[in-house]
């Protein structure tokens, strides 16, 4: 197993449907690809929550991760979510993600009981034992209404070997000052709350897990660049002209927010799944406005 | 449409599974359903959180609902848990729940995105409308990660003709006050929290939704007919003889302590699927020491 | 040191003040006693949150306290409020209250910082040490910033001789179920939460601390009264007769609503101290009507 | 009503007692001021949190706020808090502080009773009238009880004239976030919580609010240097440096660690009132290792 350098801006795909919702649009996710990849990202993400993993079937979520590698096919690296509610499931998608490609698998314990530390563990240690590719692990109890604590998370990092970087998406920002001093250092997070994007790299995040640059990479990307170049001023005034948006996706929901973008910008990819809206008409408005202010 | 009058102890049944966790045990499920009706309980309902509805591929899922209902036979009435994570999936089991002769089916709006409040009213339109069978609402904020308030609660009670019933779980007495109040007596509510037992029988809940008569079903209907016989005092003597056993079956988690008491009865009904740990031993000697001083 | 029994409805004094706000209007005061005490409370509480005791100088604070125990001269025990930001002030309080005649002192453990659990329980014993009278432990997250576990209330309570009853308000009914469990029924308690008034009696509280009396003290009586009949359907109707002024108590602030309340009534008791205003027009409104309902 | 420019490292000084606690030490307070000053703070705040002013008797504030104006005598700029719990003692301290020539009140809307919207901007409207003196806004909901919004805030700032400076300590930085871009860019906010010292002046904080500079001041202030260098990468191995002991002083009180500290350091400044108990001796020893690190 060879650990990829996951850094910089890792872009989230979104899965496109077909105008009755029913099939994958695999041209339109290719478009999305291809989009994302020629404005500079430097990692792609498919089938995490912007790709509304958790609604879709078996066979429809093989078929995007298979697609997703191939179309990438190592351009740049992709790190594909592998979340399921059992472990056996999680299981087998991390296996095939790994056939087929990927350069890293990212697991959230997402689950209907709230699961103890030991049950986390051992699933990370199911998922880890089955694969020989780096995980990232993934914590947003947002979504997934388990919290890991940092000792948990470093207790998964230092127990499971090929869980090799930490996502970190509760919106405290002393969640990864705490990963980074008691990892001494060590262990590589990565940011996955848009409007902390300035302070996570402040922090020492290695890099910044976002489905924005489906929509404005440019800006995305020079945040980066600053905090790279460390020009902290050049950066705030970033992160301050981008983060209007940033909080409109946020709110608004990723797959409908950003697919509604994509269609502003002539991308169509459909509408997200019930019970999930599409963007409503005055969202609608209110993207394309940001959207144009910032071009 | 009628509406069944579904009141006192509502019995949610485990979903066995086989000695390596792969196979639905449908043998074992009937003796756990015959058991629960031989005991008295007042209707049945499968594939909720304790059946772990939220594990079952659609195959088993269907499996399940179909066995139980067969198996159940009309002897009670029967309410089948048919939340799913999309509108389309949901539908389809509530269809398929109503076919096989559901008297009433529960909706969780579960979901792994937030959904607003017209989310989820829509969510529940979709699915009232695409059956004849009442629908209990089903609000359990730790599960489902959506805290419907009482004002969207009503309105979806209001809205949606065969939305009738509600099962609160929130763990907050105060909801059901309010359902009351608001509902001006008309919104039949039904406790999914057990250690609320007591209090919401006193707030007026029509019903209580556990699965502690797996274990204990003589204490849980002893304390329904204190309600029922107005008698406060054997009531609340009632309620803290159970209590213990139930804040250790809620701690412990549904399925595995269910399955471990179910186990130690002499019903061998497998483990829960992981990520979900069987009830470790000094677990089980604990419940066998809680259910020796209950006999 | 003789324990009183404590029990049924604790009625809670306001603090009047003159019509500029600068003086306490004693003989008002004296009319809201007799009020309470001519109209059946068990028992007199002066000085708590709904009587401003935090806003009081300490020459005020004294001279309510000592006129509050003369005025009641024992026609019921009085429970007088000693709450203060320092363990030297809350001695300082408690002595002074034990001096003038109070049956019991009620202490919060107000403070500024968070305090420790050692930090708490060696105010208590401080306040215990220096009085010969029942303390009434106190436990109001909400007011004081403070919220004592079960296990520390329970360690307090075996080991400060002088702690002998706990008013629970966190409004979290398994406090109490957790209170009668681990002190084996052995700790008397009282509800401090309007809201939960058939509840806590459901679970066995002892008495009510309540601002209500002063405004519709039939009601609270007949509550209590029901419950000692074990007539639970009679508690539950009285419950939600009175539910709606309940909790337009707590909302609009116990000190603005009851002032507001017996001006309606013709005991004019002044206003709040600022910050908090008085109950403004469309609050006294709707408060007339609520009142007008209930008679 | 010239206001000052208010930047930088704001050093709270604590209040120094007497061995048995009864009495102010004012050459010890003269002596901490001294040394913040000599060691480059670029202001001084008495009678914060730090301070223990909620501990004071009033005349023991008034000689506290008095001799630090005078001994300070404007080589930087003063700013006294003046909270407390009603409105009239608050407009008390504030024309105190104002007569003895600070140079800015700070008021946290300190309260027994959760304040509306209107009672605080009442309260900070009456001191604001009362005073020509710039006041800081002080957000601090740990201490106070009270979360003022960010519309609330900037309502406040935009109302009342005097209001020049905000203070935010809930310890999220989006609502510095939120008080850069509804504030335009023209509200000053000051860092209160100390694990967000790189955060905060990340996201554009004018200065940082802290008791650390009485115990680190040279990492304190090198920080500040850092970002007016707009240099990140200094400023993020400066934060981390000095973490373990910011995050030391939060979590074990800042009167008990910043008075133990200043022990160790030779300046006697006595003991917190009890409640608030010292410093115990392993966090001493614990305290005594963290300055050691740093030195």
């Amino acid at each position: 197993m060879t650990t990829p350098v996951i850094h910089g801006i890792i872009g989230y795909t979104i899965t496109p449907f077909s105008a009755d919702g029913s099939a994958i649009d695999l041209p339109a996710l290719g478009r999305s690809i291809d989009q994302l990849i020629d404005n500079g990202v430097h990692a792609i993400a498919p089938l995490g929550s912007t790709g509304e993993g958790a609604y879709l079937s078996d066979a429809e979520w093989d078929q995007v991760s298979e697609f997703s590698l191939a179309h990438v096919a190592k351009r740049v690296p992709t790190i594909v979510s592998v979340s399921d509610l059992t472990t056996a499931k999680a299981v087998r998608r991390a296996r095939f993600a790994e056939q087929h490609g990927a350069d890293v698998v990212m697991v959230l314990p997402a689950s209907y009981w709230k699961l103890s530390e030991a049950e986390i563990l051992a699933h990370y240690r199911a998922i880890g034992d089955s694969i020989n590719t780096p995980i990232m692990l993934y914590n947003n109890p947002a979504t997934s209404g388990t919290d890991m604590s940092v000792d948990l998370i470093l207790n998964i990092f230092n127990t499971v070997d090929n869980v090799t970087m930490v996502k970190e998406s509760t919106g405290d920002i002393q969640r990864m000052h705490r990963l980074q001093q008691r990892g001494e250092g060590q262990v590589p997070f990565y940011n996955g709350c848009n409007p902390l994007a300035l302070e996570a790299f402040a922090a020492g995040a290695k890099g910044w897990c976002t489905a924005a640059p489906n929509l404005i990479p440019a800006l995305n990307l020079a945040l980066y660049d600053a905090v790279l170049a460390n020009d902290l001023n050049a950066a705030r005034a970033l992160f301050y002209r981008q983060l209007p948006l940033l909080e409109f996706i946020l709110k608004g929901g990723l797959p409908a927010t950003i697919k509604a973008g994509l269609r502003l910008t002539g991308l169509e990819a459909g509408d997200p799944r019930l019970p999930v809206f599409p963007l409503a008409d005055a969202g609608v408005t209110q993207l394309h406005g940001l959207l144009a202010q910032l071009k």
